[in-house]
């Protein structure tokens, strides 16, 4: 089947392949919403209006039909499944297109772990696109897996599926003129460039644009938000599993600047993906919450093909691709069918399709740690302990001065006062660097909990109650190549392998999102009180984001940018 | 100068270049108007607000501030002048960028036209854009001065300024899938696609769009520009010299469908781009008839683009370079000052730069006719004739039959019945071909008009009552290299030389207006009636607008799509 085939059927010499009858076409070029067939061939929509017949017809009798879902930007890994997961998780919510950074692999694994994604992504049933991750590592306060420069990054241009460079995260090192950073920007200059610019404001704000960033996706007030689309960035309003910004942005849209605004879930945990959905979500709480129903829409399809210069998605017309939703009511707009490509893919919530095992690809471990006999104690220097103080369900930490409960001159957790001990093993070059100190807020009376997943560098964090623990956990994570698990004493509790870079499964999501849970409840029958511990422990080691972080290095004081002593002076 | 600078000028640790104080700031993005100070440096905006300190500074006491103009679809010929002297036309209009199909150039000189109008873009004043001619030749019944293929368009991929293909002007070979087009449509699939399909509908038209075209500018009416919107293309509603569709399509407009709307001139002739004006007419006559100024100036400028994915332009915020229009009066949108780049470079209407005289190029001359005795002599060999009846102010034209007025066993001009001889001479290739034909509705009454000037293959076209004035015509074009002339037996009255290409003076626009003026004074004195003889004498051999034409091959009736006698039948 080729172009002359479609322009056939266009012109109705031959039968399409599928004509959708009596759709309410929600057209989302024009504004409109009215009844019309929809014309499919060869994968593309190739004629819209009647009287077309087809191979196969079928009779919606009124039912909406809207353009397939994008998601502006997701970071895959936070699903903790490979892309052919991440599809069968989406793609019944109706998202058939993701714009994606994956920048936790890359720092794992560099340009091979980008490639294994695209690779993973081939042949799949998700139109996946790929952001150049841009701030690999995320500091130098760090060890990471790789480091990507210019030269790097280079190498993605023009692949079909690369469509710019992704979230600028150093943002203090753009708009002061870095030249690494600049170096990316000018390489990646005619294509698109997403910015990632928290509570960034005026001179500094404008100079982080002047640099040719384009987009915005981390704002949380009406006010941040509308500053920053007057400068020309897109917003794109996110609502991931932790970070929820729709409903606070909600007023920032009105019917002249809609145009400038896309959705994104930016990092969504399996349950959320399955259980309340993806963009779909949005455009139904959105609506929920009187956006008009087409605007609603075209920030969740439209607005984004147009941002990323996607000419072939994000609307239904003759030469696009046919990735559509089929809902019954726009004011609860639940997917009923999803096509791709114009191919029937989920059914009422559930994929139409059967899983396929991924072919196999040879991707190197990523757990390299010279031995697991590590030794977690901590000799006292002196009396009062930096703490990283966790704040409820959030990714910031406060940076408290505690007392250290010291036995045999060395400093222990503290049930008591629920202070305890943590770890991040560098494991990636076997370099034996472990970075330790204490954090609150976890709750545990007994046990470890560990991971492999803790942002950006990904380095093996273990927080428990004693040494034998912790370190049984990570001798369990290191048998499973990556992963995470709550351990008590010698017993393995729960446990979710995560094979690839320490970060992804490639089981059925399903299964990743049970063993998930399990590993919650594990943590909470030895004393956790958190929602999900795993998912704040994986924040505590990211030393971009305010007060106190630990990194292999060392704690990591966020406001002075610099490692500081566990032990404080006085 | 570099973004280092423009960074630092951003962050404010460096005076800007220049400081617009107290703008009242059209922000064509967040869709608001409101007050603001522009900071430009090193040609680029680099920063909006205020306290920012400028080498120059300049109050504007809330005067608007809007981004500078974008044609998006003008075929520069049409002005009769070269790039720089088009620039010196529009710039004082406040129309900063032009996207520009060179077809008429590329029908006589292929490739080195389109070259040739790059060149002198180079080091201009305006941005100019370029797409690659799609239909060069119009059709196989015309010779033409080059004809390109895909192999030859692909030369033109990468250049920085070429957008894409160029109006798609073969519409029926698009929508039947004609190989040479879809290998022209495969070579640019990326880049942007103009289309052209003046009256298409339904089935064929949803075959065109599913070709991958993406653009329109040949709407007259609501109802086509609807249908056409409905299935994914840009509308360019346009206002040239002579075909006006604003008017009628404003009922088009509303604010859900804005977006997918721009502004373009297509053809303008010097007096109305110097008179008139251009893009900002439009913006004047849309808003004196209902628009919302903010929607009207997006249509002339950020709407334009974002279709053509101009990253850079079409909107005032840090990063995109400073293309500024300064209008007093919303109601009334005229550029007060003009800046390209950061530099003021109109105001009031004018130029505030000397012109400067153009950088030699070395094109070869254009007109190849092997001997200038021509023989216009029609043998009779009939007594019906078919004529061309020109329809008062229209390209399209009659098909008429008439009584030839026959002496001593001629055909000749019937001054009595405004019959007048028509001959279009092959001036590409010396080939000596001459077609010869009848047209009625000039009006000489003695003498003959002539001209290179003749969409699209651009041979030489003149109509005379006398074979000696026709004859005298053409040897002062000849003498020319090239122009328009109006001559009474052996007498110039008046002539325009037009040496690129038979087509283009580099002389000031002003000069050409004049020598326009000056060769429709004289048709008149020689009987015409009509307001433009020489435009409407240059579409008469164009042969895909019915309905009949002359090309040097012959009387073309363009609904039978096939060449006929001069004398009928019976």
């Amino acid at each position: 089947m080729s172009i002359v085939d479609r322009l056939r059927a266009a012109r109705g010499e031959t039968p399409a392949d599928l004509v959708l009858r009596n759709a309410s076409l929600v057209n989302v070029i024009s504004g409109e919403i009215y009844r019309s067939d929809i014309v499919v061939h060869d994968r593309h929509v190739v004629a819209l209006g009647s009287q077309y017949a087809g191979e196969r017809e079928l009779d919606l009798g009124g039912k909406f039909v809207a353009p397939g879902l994008i998601d502006a930007h997701a970071h895959i890994e936070s699903s903790l499944v490979s892309p052919p997961e991440f599809a069968r998780a989406v793609l019944p919510h109706g998202v058939t297109t993701v714009i994606t950074d994956p920048h936790e692999i890359a720092n794992v694994l560099g340009l091979e772990g980008m490639r294994y994604m695209l690779e993973r992504a081939k042949h799949g049933l998700l139109n996946m696109f790929v952001m150049a991750s841009s701030c690999v590592p995320a500091t130098d306060m760090e060890t990471s897996g790789a480091r990507l420069e210019a030269e790097d990054l280079g190498q993605l241009l023009g692949h079909p599926w690369v469509l710019g460079l992704a979230e600028l995260m150093n943002y203090p090192g753009v708009a002061l003129g870095d030249e690494g950073m600049l170096d990316k920007i000018e390489l990646f200059r005619h294509l698109a460039l997403d910015g990632h610019a928290p509570d960034m404001s005026g001179r500094m704000l404008n100079a982080y644009v002047a640099a040719g960033v384009q987009s915005e996706h981390e704002c949380t007030t009406v006010e941040e938000a509308l500053e920053k689309l007057r400068l020309g960035l897109t917003i794109f309003i996110r609502e991931g599993t932790t970070t929820r910004n729709l409903l606070p942005l909600l007023p920032l849209i009105s019917s002249e600047n809609q145009g400038a605004i896309c959705f994104c879930t930016d990092d969504r945990m399996p349950a959320d993906l399955l259980d309340e959905g993806s963009i779909d979500h949005m455009i139904r709480l959105a609506i929920a919450n009187g956006v008009d129903p087409l605007a609603a829409i075209r920030m969740g399809s439209y607005n984004s093909a147009r941002h990323f210069g996607l000419k072939k998605y994000g609307a239904i017309a003759p030469g696009k691709y046919a990735d559509l939703v089929v809902v019954a009511d726009l004011q609860n707009f639940r997917p009923e069918m999803v096509y791709r490509g114009g191919r029937l893919v989920a059914e009422n919530g559930a994929m139409t399709l059967p899983r396929q095992a991924p072919r196999p690809i040879n991707l190197r471990g990523s757990l390299n740690i010279a031995s697991t006999e590590l030794d977690f104690s901590i000799r006292a220097v002196g009396e009062r302990i930096h703490v990283i103080g966790t704040v409820r369900d959030q990714v910031v930490t406060e940076k408290r001065l505690e007392r250290a409960k010291i036995l045999d001159n060395m400093a222990v957790s503290d049930v008591e006062r629920d202070i305890l001990k943590f770890a991040m093993v560098e494991r990636h070059r076997a370099s034996g660097a472990i970075g330790k100190g204490f954090i609150q807020g976890f709750g545990l009376k007994r046990g470890a909990i560990a991971g492999t997943v803790a942002h950006d560098h990904h380095n093996l964090a273990v927080i428990g109650v004693d040494d034998e623990s912790m370190r049984a956990a990570v001798r369990a994570i290191v048998a499973m190549g990556g992963g995470l698990v709550a351990v008590d004493g010698e017993a393995v509790l729960a446990r979710l392998p995560l094979p690839v870079a320490g970060l992804l499964s490639e089981s059925p999501i399903e299964t990743v999102r049970q063993q998930y849970d399990s590993l919650i409840d594990a943590a909470k029958s030895m004393g956790s009180h958190l929602s999900d511990p795993f998912m704040v422990m994986s924040f505590m080691g990211l030393e971009v984001i305010p007060k106190l972080k630990l990194t292999d290095q060392g704690l990591v004081d966020v406001e002075q940018f610099k490692i500081i002593d566990l032990f404080a002076q006085n």
